[in-house]
């Protein structure tokens, strides 16, 4: 008998053709009973780290068993595998290219299934449209209960990407000599570096920094954060806590710190893109 | 046992993220069974205003029972309240910042809850994502039958917010006399002014006229309508009643005044904005 | 009792403003049991030809008895009659505009029934949404199992729209004689002349020449492929086989020629829309 389950849909195919309900059709022919739900399909073309990084912050939030069906797939018809990866509470399913790295790794890997019986595929196999012809299947196949050892054979690790980490910068240089003034001789560590990971539909600017790194490294400190030549000195607990249009700190809902612009767009009004550096500095007491 | 029910979102989160289904993801866990429909996800952030009306000109349409769960929430993480509205039959869930008001009013307000008891809540709650820690976990409640009361405690009211409405100018002056002209010499009311309050995707212009006071307004006497300069002198019963690329006035879908262009956009023809003035003008006959 | 079906919705109606939600809304209240379907709702305002060809390019990926609710209807509110098409193997309901006839001649066309039977509308019929007072609730009672011939009088036909067709040119000019240059005096098809009909999120160009006719015109004759001043001189198996920013040609998954450019918009690259010319040439060998 059929059972019911959840896919959840993360691509970069956007939503102006077709690509995205010829997928779902496909599924809904295998499994009628099947949920669907869509993360997004406005991941910008071939953006590997985006589409990681997304998946990784929202998966959890899922019903246990869903299965997600992640197509941002740049090699697509060439040698790169297809693969569904079981975690301890999920179901991947997507090109090995990384893209599923952070989140199967954050849930705990189980068994890793190379995706080669095109018994579960759509035939004749298209060149440029794998979405359709094996994720989509197999999706669908993973919602009726198939068993994911009959999709393949096992593999033992998958293709990785790798959020950028904060750095912590021992940069510290001793003053010059000038007088009486004391200061500790010992070597601190005064700036935490981390840098713009995402922007969010709003112009939010989403960090690398998350709240535990940011406590552990500020303690009862005090701090300045510094962003494009902007300053701030302290931490908000919700937008409105600012005037409107200025520039404030928070921790977001994903724990990552994040640079905000209460009623407007950070991104437009700092012009940050992603990559873009964000320090926290110690500041000295004297 | 649960309960198939209908939740339809309404929000300003766009598209590109993963908010939208990290919030289906969250009610999906607390209720299977529920059917989710998208509003739209595309107001312009912030702005209470255009959901509030969209919220008002489309509840009507869904089944009886549907909780309409409205995120435009500026305020979050501040102290606006959350609230439930129950209506004659409808619920609505959203912030206490005025987006419900339109709706709710229309349908009849029958009670209103204030959104406090957590244990209806995810934890620990963000300071900015109450979509997902506080609006959709108890929609999801309410779908699965839970009963609003146990949500909180009653308010007696809600936010509002005022949609502008017409006004009649009651602006005749006599003009001077020339010769044997005759006048009436009664102030008449001889111009309806109103505004252009929405914009939709087509480029056609929705006003704050509704049928009822354009026809009670004008009766059997001649009018124009005037907006930016340009002159329409009939309504017309469909958008092809002109020729390609020409204004027209018509009674919309939602029975309200609006100015389009066949096959065009009369926001991009007319270079309009949302405020834009639209005045009905009664023609003397002489 | 009701019975669980599928309607896939395409329209030009975009995502910002109520139209889309309402109709599923007007769609539940008839069948809750109904799963809907996105196809998309970002087919350009009023382009029944792109709605056509996508419509076409998609339709029988979906479970049989499929509904497709098709609203491109730039004649809303005229003499232009309103169908349901059924087909072998789905129902096609829109207006009779063309937008229906790519998808539903290739199923196969057994009955064309005229939508006149105001008891499956709602009313007051509005002049400029079919989508909803229509085509929405016609859409949900067909799912419901309604017999299409309640809903209206038979047609013997619909309007229909053409693809353009690749031709050959047999433009074979014999050259001046110079010298003891040998070659073949018959006249030789040797321009296989198409166009791009379509282009995707991913800036690929698709184009009118199917895989059978292009091969069937190259044969194992050696060919230049040519696009705005272009020449491509081979046939790519992926995107991928080309380095990053370089032109291919490829046959898509819907088994037309494609003009692509690996990891990078061809649109953009080559700045090309729609219409523009793609040549198939023949090269002599000599």
């Amino acid at each position: 008998m059929m059972k019911r389950g959840v896919i959840a849909l993360l691509t970069d195919f956007g939503t102006d053709d077709l690509f995205v309900g010829v997928m779902k059709g496909v599924i809904l022919k295998i499994n009628p009973q099947v949920e669907l739900v869509d993360i997004t399909h406005n991941i910008p073309p071939q953006d590997i780290f985006s589409a990681g990084f997304l998946l990784k912050s929202g998966y959890h939030y899922f019903p246990r068993g869903c299965i997600f069906l992640v197509v941002v797939d740049p090699g697509v018809g060439s040698e790169r595998k297809a693969v569904v990866v079981c975690t301890k509470n999920y179901f991947f399913v997507g090109p090995d290219n990384g893209v599923l790295s952070l989140a199967a790794e954050d849930d705990g890997i189980e068994k890793i299934v190379c995706l080669e019986n095109e018994q579960f595929f759509l035939t004749p196999l298209s060149h440029t449209f794998a979405g359709r012809d094996v994720f989509a299947p197999v999706a669908a196949y993973l919602s009726r209960g198939e068993k994911p050892e009959r999709l393949g054979r096992n593999l033992d690790t998958i293709e990785k990407i790798h959020l950028p980490l904060p750095r912590v910068k021992p940069e510290y240089k001793p003053p010059l000599f000038c007088g009486k003034v004391a200061f500790s001789s010992e070597v601190e560590e005064h700036i935490l570096q981390g840098e713009v990971i995402y922007i969010d539909h709003f112009g939010n600017l989403i960090t690398n920094i998350e709240k535990d790194i940011f406590t552990n490294f500020v303690q009862d400190r005090k701090f300045i954060i510094k962003i494009k030549g902007r300053k701030i000195f302290s931490l908000s607990d919700s937008y409105q806590s600012v005037k409107k249009e200025e520039i404030l700190a928070i921790f977001d809902s994903f724990n990552l710190l994040e640079i905000s612009v209460n009623c407007h767009s950070a991104k437009q009004l700092l012009g940050v893109e992603r990559g873009e550096r964000v320090e926290v500095e110690i500041v000295r007491e004297e």
